[in-house]
């Protein structure tokens, strides 16, 4: 991809994001894009490349947002972030002059997203690859459920490489657990309890499994100089019940 | 490595292709950088380091070859790249003023290759690093044999990131079953066994095994949202009987 | 934090020295800058980000050395540069009008350190961050021990992806040993024994465990094209006793 994409434009500025998206983990792609891309300069061009729906009819998009550009196949893998930009505009990339020829079936991040991108970093308006279209593939993020008066239910949504387990649940969905940090709750997960938020990793005992603002805006679990993953057994897609004691 | 490379030529645009080749083995990184090299601009400079032999009296080679250079050591791991190209010229880099001193038995990219091929971006004349050679070494990648008028058998070459199992055997290996798609084959490998061409990963069942036609131009046996390697418990080296029914 | 530091100062150019330091492993990433720092051109931005203390009152500190600049937490992460440089001064960085806001307690890599870094790549001076500091956080990597006349106890600092076990033994410690290689001494570590060294890998007997002067310029245990680490099941932290014989 990175050979495609400098043959075209050979002064274009490659930058890895992450290489440890799941395979075939179209959230986790999602997440990890919605994450990172706003702190990239103004023009920057993100391919996207989360598709294992590569050879099917599904379309190569491209999004022209407030400040970035993005190429990415058509399965919601830029749902997070159409939700955070304010003008949207989704093109379905059909001009094939400008993909790769022979085009294999198994891998179009190399004969068509790049090519695209090189074409995009190059200057070529987004309006010569096709037409703009509004029934783009577009989902919401899971939200993090009430369950009665005291009990919120959210879910892991992924594991990161320290093995801190991101939730889905925002300070805005229980502000008052996290403006006034009170002793009193708990958080059911796996075969482990939490009942503290802490304000750093470091504030953590020993094999104690905390609570944390995290980076990504979300609640994560967390311990201190380990992996919560490993002490507490659970990953990704379990549920995570939040019990705030009553008042 | 790269900052051996950018002390020399600040301007170096490095880009890596991949970090995970197998340690310690030739034909992985044989096939990677066959796979990949085309891609890039003409002039491009490929290191291309697997070197188990590092230390030993195996030559550091440069090959000039139609439109790139490579810098490897001589154990064939450009083997691949040598079959492709039409125009080939490799020499022994000798010229041990271009090298960094003191010089390490363990860690020549850093060391030999990575000096050689900074030198060569800048515009050095492969020449000037030392004579030409024709007994390089050289490997066939291992081929598909007949077994018997029906029957073919090839070898799974390598195990990608997916888990897909690519295997050695191509179209012009066996015609027929990619151009007319016949539903009546058998592939067996380890405890599994593929009866069907897909033309994409999602065509696959749940669970299913099947063919498909890769990006690397090889028979790959896969599966659908998940790993073939898993899948069917076999790896790298296993034997893949492909038996087409009688005619 | 590429994003970070590209929206700061576009044409940096960004490279990444490892993606395999240990999470929360201080002595790994200290090891692996004072490996690599020093093959960069003069004027190079270093950022060492292994934190695990980030969010608390631990310091954000930028060291201008001999010839390059580096942007670290002051953990010691920066140990082992400051022992290879003369010239040394470290800053506290307080100039917070140069952060990320609103700057988050659990990723200062984006919100502190990759500012922090593009500012110094882009020209500004390191006084403008913060005041001089004596008093940062340095640490001594573990020295072999001498047990008795003939045996000299060191450790396994790191394990590298090939699996070799890099010792903190160097041929300082043990001139005699690398400079006359006898065949008379024993290397014991876990359930193997290590009684001869070679000059290369490849040099290795199929399964045998021998010693090797690395290219970090440690004594290293490995073994012909395989894993040490798997072959004697020992790992970072296993002490290594090097017994010479009776003169």
């Amino acid at each position: 991809m990175k050979g495609v994409i400098l043959e075209t434009t050979r002064d274009a500025q490659i930058v890895d994001i992450s290489h440890a998206v799941q395979p075939f983990d179209i959230l986790d792609g999602a997440l990890t894009i919605s994450q990172a891309y706003s702190h990239f300069p103004s023009g920057t061009v993100h391919v996207v490349i989360v598709d294992p729906g590569v050879g099917t009819a599904r379309r190569p998009i491209i999004l022209t947002g407030d400040r970035h550009l993005f190429v990415a196949p058509d399965n919601g893998v830029l749902s997070l972030v159409y939700a955070r930009e304010e003008r949207l505009s989704v093109r379905h990339a059909t001009a094939d002059h400008y993909f790769l020829q022979p085009r294999s079936n198994t891998f179009h991040g190399r004969d068509i997203f790049s090519p695209i991108a090189a074409y995009l970093a190059k200057g070529v308006d987004p309006g010569r690859f096709g037409e703009e279209i509004t029934d783009f593939v577009r989902f919401a993020a899971p939200r993090p459920k009430p369950i009665d008066e005291r009990t919120l239910r959210g879910v892991v949504l992924k594991v990161d490489r320290f093995g801190n387990l991101i939730t889905n649940i925002t300070p805005q969905d229980i502000p008052k657990l996290f403006q006034e940090k009170p002793s009193g709750f708990k958080i059911a997960l796996g075969k482990g309890q939490v009942t503290r938020l802490c304000s750093n990793y470091a504030e953590g005992g020993p094999g104690e499994a905390f609570g944390i603002l995290g980076s990504m805006g979300f609640l994560e679990i967390a311990t201190n100089r380990g992996s919560a993953y490993q002490l507490l057994g659970v990953g990704k897609g379990t549920d995570v019940n939040l019990v705030l004691d009553g008042a």
